[in-house]
């Protein structure tokens, strides 16, 4: 099929353009990633970029033909625009047709890499449906489901960068310490209480000075672009180790993200207003009156499937914290970006049972089983396939697709094939 | 003065041989780092190890000639201590005399920078007395003032591994939100209450398999040295911020390492069995007939200096949870190790009151000031300089000495020139 033949309406047309990082299998066999470089996505092809732009005698050559996409990251936002220019030109203008040809790979004919080397990784917690759905589940006689300063700061913690994987990779259950109230101590083993937390992470592209935090305003300066993301739980061991320093172990052993970057520019028509704050905001984190350039929230319609079996439908709109805000709040004591940092939304929940994103709060941490085809689940069972897939509104009515991310679940005795 | 010549039962003679990365200021003024390059320590000299291997035709050149100790982190054990019998060797035998004087450069008139990348940065809580003494004074009601997890496995979180700087760098107080328990709402300003944290940084070297954990056994496999950290911490910010999370913004904006990582391999008279223990550890943890190569605890006697003056000498034998176990913990739920990985050991703080590892121990909350030669402190000043250092038992009653860390803190405004 020619590459410009992309349906009418397909989320992955040449309105969208996401970035990947992209092998072809048996082409190189070499440790050193020199076999990998930046693909951009046009319907079920993927285009070499980097190739593509040397053909054409394209100035961004030296930026795409890349093994990560950490220097177009780093390239700054009249960058961003521009390459995104050029290649959309590229793959619409019928002249380059016969140039190309040769650039684009079926996607199922490539494998999908990690598409940036992650520095820091940051996960939020900016749902505040998911916030009160946590708060009910386990303060349930505390007179407030939320903390005193969940309306006053977007809450937010470390992550493990070095077990950020991309789409497809299995996830292995981890083991660890879990104690229930009623134990007298600790038992050791695979997690029980495997769970998803269906985010969305945002990718900074332009790094900052330390101690010169970054303004609200500022955001599309820094931020490159976005993806769905993962955040695998151990429900159980977290319960037993978060106090008082935060979760660790019930996090650190795998966060998945999709392996195709979508470009803020992309988004322009999913732009929403956040939600009505009800508490004033102090000023650095006020957005009531800021500019267009600086987004509030965007229209991400978010699925999650389990077992090819969609089971709640997130939409990101409802976010009370919007990631302008979350990177004005990182950044406010002086920590400095770095090209690369990933940060998450937090568990996206909209305010219905069926728009939840972690099984916690789908099964009511377990109490309420979920009825798939294959069987009930309150948490992940080895074998588990979960899938998070999402759309946003696109210019003239046609969707901008993300992509999925989506991670089966091994015990750690298939892992080893023991 | 002549290289070899340092005066006997010096810190760092020839049986300490601490790696850095140093550059010369005015050789070259690149943005690369190609002007950087690996230094060991002497004296008070540093030896340009890479071009010291070159002209005496060793192999370690191409590990040693590079502008971070990453591959030489990542080379393992074995290389680790090949490297270090040759250097000893290089430095002690007269004949290398004369090679070898053009390499040695004065301290003095190098520059030291951040001697390797920093993969993922997590800080544990590993001193029985810190956590008892926060325990007090922040939960002066509780019945146990650990948390019941605390001597079950060692807490840690991720902490900001953008922000980990070198030892000499100035420390911006940052900036954020604080509430009293009195205020009726947070306030946004610079901290009130910025704190030192004296601990240990261990350095992984060697990585690990994502779904593999690494066993108690395997530490020396995988660690490669040891430096001090001081985790400038904002009490004000991170008591406001860390329910439910952890701490964030109250560590992220600067963390310091000495300049010097010190090898395991020249501590070997420093190791030290940890304290007894009161309750019984799960297998991955239980360090009770672990072989000799799996160190217990070392005995590092940590001295912290306020504008020059020693206001405390934590003792890091008094820890109560190992690295060794530090690390298995941090893995076993299949966490994978980067080279460059850091962990710092949690506040040290012995038993007495001139042993507390941070401002809020020693003046049990800004209850009782230290009286200093120029004035009383309950937390950090603008202009203050915070300085850490510490040697551990060498050969012959020779003592290692450790790479010092120290800071100033700066006000934004002197900062931004403002």
């Amino acid at each position: 099929m020619p590459p410009f033949d992309v349906p009418e309406g397909d989320p992955f047309g040449p309105h969208n353009l996401p970035y990947g990082v992209f092998s072809i299998p048996g082409s190189l066999d070499r440790t050193d990633r020199t076999d990998r470089t930046v693909g951009v996505r046009l319907g079920d092809h993927v285009l070499d970029a980097g190739a593509a732009a040397h053909a054409l005698g394209s100035p961004y050559a030296a930026l795409l033909a890349q093994p990560t996409l950490n220097p177009l990251l780093a390239a700054g936002r009249t960058a961003w625009s521009d390459v995104r220019r050029a290649l959309t030109a590229w793959v619409t203008v019928p002249s380059h047709r016969e140039t190309l040809e040769p650039f684009f790979h079926p996607l199922s004919s490539v494998t999908l890499h990690l598409p940036f080397e992650v520095a820091d990784y940051v996960d939020f917690y900016a749902s505040e449906n998911h916030a009160r759905n946590v708060g009910q589940i386990f303060r349930p006689d505390a007179a407030d489901s939320l903390t005193p300063n969940w309306k006053h700061l977007p809450i937010g913690y470390h992550g493990r960068s070095g077990t950020v994987v991309v789409s497809g990779t299995d996830v292995v259950r981890p083991s660890g310490q879990r104690k229930a109230p009623a134990d007298a101590a600790p038992v050791f083993g695979p997690s029980v209480r495997l769970d998803i937390e269906a985010e969305v992470g945002f990718v900074v592209g332009v790094p900052s000075e330390l101690g010169s935090p970054v303004a609200l305003g500022d955001f599309r300066e820094h931020v490159f672009g976005l993806c769905l993301l993962n955040d695998w739980s151990a429900r159980d061991v977290q319960a037993w180790e978060y106090v008082p320093l935060g979760p660790f172990l019930g996090k650190s052993f795998t966060t998945s993200v999709s392996a195709w970057i979508t470009p803020l520019d992309a988004l322009e028509e999913a732009r929403v207003a956040p939600p009505e704050r009800t508490h004033e905001l102090l000023p650095y984190l006020d957005d009531t009156d800021t500019d267009q350039d600086a987004p509030g929230g965007y229209d991400l319609r978010i699925s999650v499937a389990v077992n090819g079996h969609v089971v709640s439908e997130p939409p990101f709109s409802t976010m009370y914290w919007t990631a302008a805000q979350q990177l004005a709040h990182m950044t406010v004591n002086g920590a400095s970006l770095r090209t690369g940092d990933l940060y998450g939304s937090g568990t996206v929940s909209g305010p219905t049972e069926r728009e939840r994103g972690s099984l916690l709060e789908l099964t009511w941490n377990g109490r309420d089983p979920l009825e798939l085809p294959n069987g009930k689940r309150t948490f992940l069972e080895d074998g588990d396939v979960v899938t998070l897939s999402a759309w946003a509104p696109g210019p003239d009515g046609v969707r901008v697709g993300l992509g999925e991310v989506t991670g089966r679940v091994v015990g750690r005795g298939v892992e080893q094939g023991v």
